[in-house]
């Protein structure tokens, strides 16, 4: 579903290389850098164990002025003690050195397991290595040199005017709000106003990327960044969100598609709420409920989980049952007895029918108000049993 | 694990019957009966989408009088509409009649498949045969005919003074606060204060079912009950309240290692907490993390993911990761260099030793203040996939 069909904003170079951080010889190592200043939108994860990686981009992007990133995939570097920031620190430093630019405008993310330390020896042997200008490696590197446990990369890309958005994204699992994946990097050579540019960032981000959820669990490295270095000049700042928020989209799709074990993405779109922030708790309420994960799984009609799921939402009072329709797909298939309804059998057969595709639709409507919100999530399956029963070793 | 040494209160009857609520002939409805005037105490799930066994119960119990409980299992009656509260009315009518009762001295229970009619011809065939006073049956009996996907009954009892507590509970999947698991009925001869009464009941849930955790899912159906009838006297309360304690932490560990699909027992000791709540939150977090739980399953030595799920907790920004000590078992694993710490290498052996038994415990020191609080739970496997993919077909 990524968009083949690539072409990339001016202005950025991307170097990739295997520096050994997991043992299969595959680029491991990314640097993704504006040739030209540039502002920079971001969020982080809100863990109590972010790393030293969160800790140092948070600073840096704080001013709105940063270049780039560097990424280093299958080491998270948290829970690493001093010894993990000092080489966090030391890291971000030759590489901004090499690139001559001040630490404070590169950000660096992790990504991987948590607990160890860097290899430091292998990395300082690259790191000296590394000559201005970078080589430029293309974004589709990036996107594959930033992979943990996904089985494929994750870029997506658009026009807008005479600029192009550019987004990579990894994540696979270990993943739900405050930051709903573990890294995404948008670039782009439009020019915006530095505060328009991170109200649409924020804006889009709520719709995307913390609207998706693979396993309830987040990460201690979640990231997600914009860089704009103006090169392609002033866009219409409506043009670039929609633009922004289809590369976002796109990339969210991909990451439910690709959650670890997952054979199908569910799509949950709640309507009728009392608000937005409702709507949002009821989805994840679904999307997040093992037993409807594993009941699309197994292609299960057993629509009495969502309501179970909906259920959950206990604080929320207004939630009444004889109020709320459940559909899967097109197949309203609660409350019993509506006008035109069909009979049980008839239900199961056609919510079976729609378990069969490869994405599940579910829609809820609350009937109280107004309020809206679309989760993306996958199914649970053996294959996520297997892959995080034995990751670490 | 169950005690099966039984001993029973005196004046209890217990009748079981199979009514086809399934279709493999086995017992699925039960009766259990004071033959004396008794005192309820009782807690129900706080879900929006409760069925109307819980809304009649809830009812019936907040007099404190109720003799007992009809159960049915393998359908919940939940979202069953108009028809269903008709015949959850019907049942517990004929019921209380049989047994000579005002139907609002008889709570009743139902569980399994969401949004199926009860099969009402088959039902009011059995009801027709109910004769008084009710064949006792015991109340392994029972244990055994309130099960769904249960591979084992629960049942536990104390002695306490001259009289007895006996308990039996079911419930093995959709098993989240704010009760804990599907169903569970205590009995006693013991006689108590009321109000009395029910403060121990209720202290004594909160410290075992509510703090039980399967899969996040909460049941639309969890209803807890103790019934007292008084024919032993009465007792001393605080010994009573050990006794019901150990009952009920007796079943409670018995569900979280019969948990769907489960293999180990997690146990997760929150210490040093701000308060109690939020040592249950930071275990709760842990105990349902899917990366914990399938790292568990897997004997994966990645105490990583233990930092992960508490830095989950991002509203408590007490929480700081210098002061936080993670332990499994007796080893501990973080934070890195502790006095006497031993080697990477070494951590992970001895933490894989700890996983490889059949309980695992995992101990939290937040550093803060002096909250503590200790949750259950069980690992995630393959069997729990296999299990919920394919279950209402």
């Amino acid at each position: 579903m990524t968009d083949s069909n690539t072409y990339e904003p001016r202005g950025f170079a991307v170097h990739t290389a295997p520096v050994g951080l997991g043992d299969d010889g595959r680029d491991d190592f990314t640097v993704l850098l504006s040739t030209a200043p540039a502002t920079v939108s971001a969020v982080f994860t809100r863990s109590r164990f972010a790393g030293p990686s969160v800790v140092l981009s948070r600073a840096a992007a704080a001013d709105h002025r940063a270049r780039g990133v560097v990424v280093l995939a299958r080491n998270a570097n948290v829970a690493t003690g001093a010894e993990g920031e000092r080489n966090a620190r030391e890291v971000r430093a030759a590489v901004a050195q090499a690139a001559g630019l001040p630490e404070e405008e590169l950000l660096i993310a992790s990504t991987g397991v948590i607990g160890r330390q860097y290899p430091m020896p292998a990395l300082r042997d690259h790191l000296k290595t590394l000559t201005v200008p970078l080589p430029d490696g293309g974004f589709d590197r990036a996107a594959r040199a930033i992979m943990t446990t996904d089985t494929r990369p994750k870029q997506a890309c658009r026009r807008v005017g005479d600029a192009v958005v550019a987004g990579i994204a990894k994540g696979v699992g270990m993943m739900e709000p405050d930051m709903a994946t573990l890294l995404t990097f948008f670039a782009t050579d439009a020019r915006l106003d530095p505060a328009e540019q991170d109200r649409i960032f924020r804006r889009v981000m709520a719709r995307t990327f913390n609207a998706v959820s693979i396993d309830t669990d987040t990460s201690t490295s979640d990231t997600a960044a914009l860089f704009a270095n103006g090169l392609a000049g002033e866009v219409d700042p409506a043009a670039f969100e929609e633009a922004l928020y289809e590369v976002a989209l796109t990339l969210v799709k991909d990451i439910a598609r690709d959650g670890e074990g997952a054979g199908k993405l569910i799509e949950v779109r709640v309507r009728g709420a009392r608000d937005d922030a409702q709507a949002k708790r009821v989805g994840k309420a679904v999307v997040n409920s093992p037993l409807v994960k594993t009941a699309v799984h197994g292609g299960d009609p057993n629509w009495g989980r969502v309501a179970m799921a909906i259920g959950k939402c206990s604080d929320d009072t207004d939630i009444e049952q004889d109020r709320v329709v459940i559909r899967f797909g097109e197949v309203a298939v609660y409350p019993p007895g509506l006008p035109g309804a069909r009979s049980e059998e008839e239900v199961r057969d056609a919510v079976a029918a729609e378990l069969a595709g490869s994405e599940v639709v579910i829609g809820i409507d609350l009937g109280i108000a107004d309020g809206a919100f679309t989760v993306y999530g996958c199914d649970l399956t053996e294959g996520y049993i297997r892959l995080n029963a034995d990751y670490s070793t």
